[in-house]
């Protein structure tokens, strides 16, 4: 069983060891690259040999904060540290290996399966950053432009730019002082989220113009197929929090995304909800899950077989429309 | 000649006075509607009276924030304030009789030209919101949830929550500190960040789907007709910074949007430009203007004939391309 620990036992248990190795989690996002950078650079900032696992799913939009921190064949770490990745299943496949012997599991998620030898959980702020961040200002009281840059990646991507709900006033407070250390918010905010490349813009004119409503317009129903992919030339990048667009429109209850994975007959359900109608109930259903107001499930069958079996399911939902 | 003031003599003579008026500014966005609300509060809190000038091109997006404060009709100000407002040209409509007698003018734009019998000026703010904010804590030392509302809103809006280049650490400062007192920021920032209108959504498909590419891509043009805009059911407040569009694409250097005005032959062009790419001198070429990065003119013929002039104009701009 893993033993969870505090800040200042975390702070403690770092300075007294070296030759780290950091694994982040599987399709990493900016929160566990962004962490993962900051934790390699601050521990090197206190001489400590500190390397990140290379995660094979990384996209090019976060690969370059973190190629510095790249471990070389070879490396023989000592300690085992995971980043905002809250169980076992979510190792990117080369860190399966490690899966027995992590050491230490830093998180923000209170799903967090206590895999590790030591866990340090802070389940309520919004990005991991704010946790990496007190973590150091804690160990060393100073912040450098190299750890800021990376961390304000963590808490700006983890928060889609401080708009998304997971927001807090401490995620601000955070956020302000990176700046003073210098990370350089101007350059990350127009390439986080003020850029939109040729493949994502051609994706979403398809998807804006072809959604479709239902039940009164409490429904939108968006459709993404192989065929739409092609045509963009869009990456997975591009695809990136895709699933939130019919959910956004005003007066949409539920935002329902049908997107074709490998073949014409293999859909994947994404379903956004809001406090009105219960995702996990409707996915459920069809064999599915998640979270009450995001949720999703797949069926090896067509878009137009899965939209008419899901637009038939959903008229116990919206009985009146 | 216009007095400029502290912002201790801006407090010092506001506690020495009561029954004020206060203006927005023409065409009001979320900082001076914010503002406005937020003094208005602010004053009335410390017992003083305090109206908001009704202002005519006021959206629905942000009338509800205050509507309260609206001044009634006969009402008789001793001070007017404004807000915000850089030069009279800038007065609503309806503002144009107080034009003389302005008393204050609170304002975060360098180019004020200095029309209020007093001014109170921080040039140095992304949004007018972090001086009223300052100025609030100066006079009372706190902020009301009300008041933290309508500031919020001032801040949030004028950097595009947070994104645009004008965001310092002191907005996240004290956007943090506004959350503190009791702004709903996850309902605002729901509203006004992550909620796209139907019309919004139909103008983006067509435009995202019609932006045509020159010079390599490093210009893209993005072309809005009046018929675009009648198919798509659009009204102003869906149309609100649709000329960042074609320039917040990966690659492209100069993003120009031709908009049809009240005719076919009433074309508004803007030019939004990196760094690279002068946009005034661009615009200076068809009797235009504007800043470096941000430029626009207006022609009476169409716009094939705008964008054919326009495009043979920049060969000078690009001429590698």
């Amino acid at each position: 069983m893993s033993k969870l620990i505090t800040i200042e036992e975390t702070a403690q248990w770092l300075k007294e060891r070296d030759n780290f190795l950091i694994l982040t989690h599987r399709r990493p996002d900016g929160d566990t690259i962004g962490c993962a950078g900051a934790l390699a650079q601050g521990l090197r900032e206190q001489q400590k040999t500190a390397y990140i696992l290379d995660n094979p799913e990384i996209t090019p939009r976060y690969a370059g904060f973190v190629e510095e921190y790249t471990a070389p064949g070879g490396y023989e770490p000592e300690h085992i540290i995971t980043i905002d990745t809250a169980s076992p299943d979510l190792f990117p496949k080369n860190g399966g290996k490690y899966i027995k012997t992590i050491s230490l599991c830093i998180d923000h998620h209170p799903s967090n399966t206590f895999y590790a030898e030591y866990t340090f959980l802070d389940g309520t702020t919004a990005s991991c950053g704010e946790n990496i961040y007190d973590l150091l200002i804690h160990m060393t009281g100073k912040i450098s432009p190299r750890t800021a840059e990376c961390l304000y990646v963590a808490l700006s991507t983890d928060t889609g730019c401080f708009a998304f709900a997971n927001t807090t006033a401490n995620t601000l407070r955070i956020a302000s002082l990176l700046i003073d250390a210098g990370a350089p918010h101007r350059t990350l905010n127009k390439n986080l989220f003020r850029t939109k490349t040729l493949g994502r813009l051609r994706i979403e004119g398809m998807i804006f113009s072809g959604i479709e409503f239902y039940f009164g317009g409490a429904v939108a129903v968006s459709t993404i197929t192989l065929k739409m992919i092609e045509t963009a030339s869009a990456d997975e990048d591009d695809l990136d929090d895709i699933a939130s667009i019919p959910g956004s429109i005003e007066g949409v209850q539920a935002g329902i995304t049908i997107r074709e994975l490998t073949s014409v007959n293999d859909c994947k359900v994404s379903v956004r909800t809001g406090p009105q109608v219960n995702s996990h109930a409707i996915c459920a259903l069809f064999g599915g899950g998640g979270h009450p107001m995001a949720a999703g499930y797949s069926l090896d069958i067509s878009v137009d077989e899965t939209k008419a079996a899901l637009l038939e399911a959903l008229k116990n939902f919206f009985p009146e429309a």
